[in-house]
């Protein structure tokens, strides 16, 4: 998918295992598992596509960013399997599982501040430092704030928007902003680029929440309904919550933490009777068409193809 | 203790309760809980008193800094209550005990992360951003080392102070060094000061760990011999384990995670019974002596005097 930057790609993997090398085994051995297991590198590749845009690419210079959003979004994950107390992430055990929870809270600390770390040495203006660190202080915040408001089916459409918008579309909108303001694109070009990445990002996350009411267990390895379960509604739920004849079935069962998994499957089936799911495929259709007419014409062809396959590639994905 | 920087202070406390506010009920009343659960402020007073030493002191200009340093200390209190289960600190509910593990991990990432934010703000050289990124990696990784190295006597005087040095010295090192450097004092005045911050530094931490030994149920709310319960050997531990004639039932029972009260209170005697009380109490005089000589000569007078103080300060803490 990503030819224009597969080289850049490969650097970056080596890049991300320096970031958390260290000289005591224990530390090191924790920060190469968690570098190295799995990830779809979606942010870097964002970060890079974005800094190719610009007259002067230079590897070595957008390299520092490229690895910090990264390390940002590991950081973050490893702290999330502490909380949710997970045993497994793409396949392969947590640090969690693997080192308890006092490691896996460190060494989470530890992948944040080598990402500061990365970024101050790397010179960049005080933009691009200010933006992570607030995307870091909204990532926090959004789980807060989601993990408290579970099991409360009142809140509509605005809150899911805006939950979403913190939780991915942020963060994939700096991702191409600041890409293209330290590949030097020109400011126009940039803010175009961030209006790509938020659009990318909201739908990525609708087809996200879809995928965990469609899914089957075979497909996924995971039973369907997890958000349900877990207390959280999201958009094909709402739709439902406003339309279905069995809105007030559907809504005592989202709020209720005791739900049994007949509960979950009744909800899933109530949902699944209305347009929910049409509602939300063509919401994230309508964010991916946003997306791909909003890349600035002057990109180079192959750069524009690109971010043009990653929002066909999330739209594709298998429902 | 502080006259020279009493007024600075005050407004220390408000710009800590802003640093953290939020417009979001419950990420407020987290963080404002946090920040104001005691804390000496310390770290803070030792960044102010050197800014106070330069020629043009600019409260505003210094206040970004004074509070991230408080900011990063307390996030790192905030994780570490998490990781020892600790119900209360400094008198106060911890924020796991009051809230939960979930809310604790991710509002320690997010007071960690507002530190950068206000860092990246202020607009300070690169190396302020690198020298606070890099502490919070130093003192997650030193984290890591000293609780997966547990139990194990075999570790020496060397290892004792390399643990310390990560664990204190090179926080109050830091807010010295960068308290200096935004103050705009000489670079040789600034090294000087960083070198006082070293050597407090180390005298507080192997007074910490002799009162961990010295104290008693009644003065200090806790038992005596908390470390050595945890399997961590401290400097008079370390000197006893090599001039008891009991050192080998030292070494048993300081090595077995599986040790009862009894064998605590029989490890603490062996130790009380040698000269490693004394040892520790000179090398914390030692370190604070060399703190008070290292003193830059062209301090303002009253800087000078608090910075005394603050030394005598630790070398006074009730045995």
């Amino acid at each position: 998918m990503f030819d224009v930057i597969k080289k850049d790609l490969e650097v970056l993997e080596q890049e991300l295992r320096k970031a958390v090398a260290s000289e005591h085994e224990l530390v090191n051995e924790v920060g190469t598992h968690i570098v190295t297991s799995g990830g779809k590198r979606l942010r870097p590749a964002l970060c890079l596509l974005a800094a190719r845009g610009g007259k002067d690419f230079d590897l070595q210079r957008i390299l520092p960013l490229a690895v910090s959003l990264e390390l940002i979004h590991t950081a973050s994950l490893v702290h999330d399997d502490v909380i949710d107390e997970s045993g497994t992430r793409r396949g392969e055990a947590t640090a969690n599982a693997k080192w308890g929870n006092q490691v896996a809270i460190l060494s989470g600390d530890y992948i944040f501040a080598r990402a500061f770390s990365l970024i101050a040495s790397a010179g960049y203006s005080n933009r691009v430092s200010l933006r992570l660190a607030e995307l870091v202080c909204n990532l926090s915040v959004g789980e807060i704030i989601q993990d408290n408001a579970v099991y409360q089916a009142s809140k509509g459409y605005e809150d899911y928007y805006c939950r979403i918008q913190k939780k991915t579309a942020d963060f994939l909108e700096i991702c191409c902003d600041l890409g293209a303001e330290v590949g030097g694109l020109a400011p126009e070009e940039g803010k175009q680029l961030a209006e790509y990445g938020h659009c990318i990002g909201m739908a990525f996350q609708i087809t996200d929440d879809l995928l965990d009411i469609l899914q089957t267990e075979e497909t996924m390895g995971k039973p369907a309904g997890n958000d349900i379960r877990q207390g959280i509604v999201t958009l094909p739920v709402i739709r439902a919550l406003e339309v279905s004849p069995e809105a007030e079935v559907l809504r005592d069962i989202v709020t209720n933490p005791e739900m049994t998994a007949a509960d979950v499957e009744r909800a899933l089936a109530i949902v699944k009777a209305t347009d929910g799911i049409d509602v939300a495929k063509e919401k994230a259709d309508e964010y991916l068409e946003r997306a791909k007419a909003t890349l600035p014409a002057s990109l180079p062809e192959e750069v524009k193809e690109a971010y043009v396959m990653v929002a066909d590639f999330i739209g594709d994905r298998d429902y």
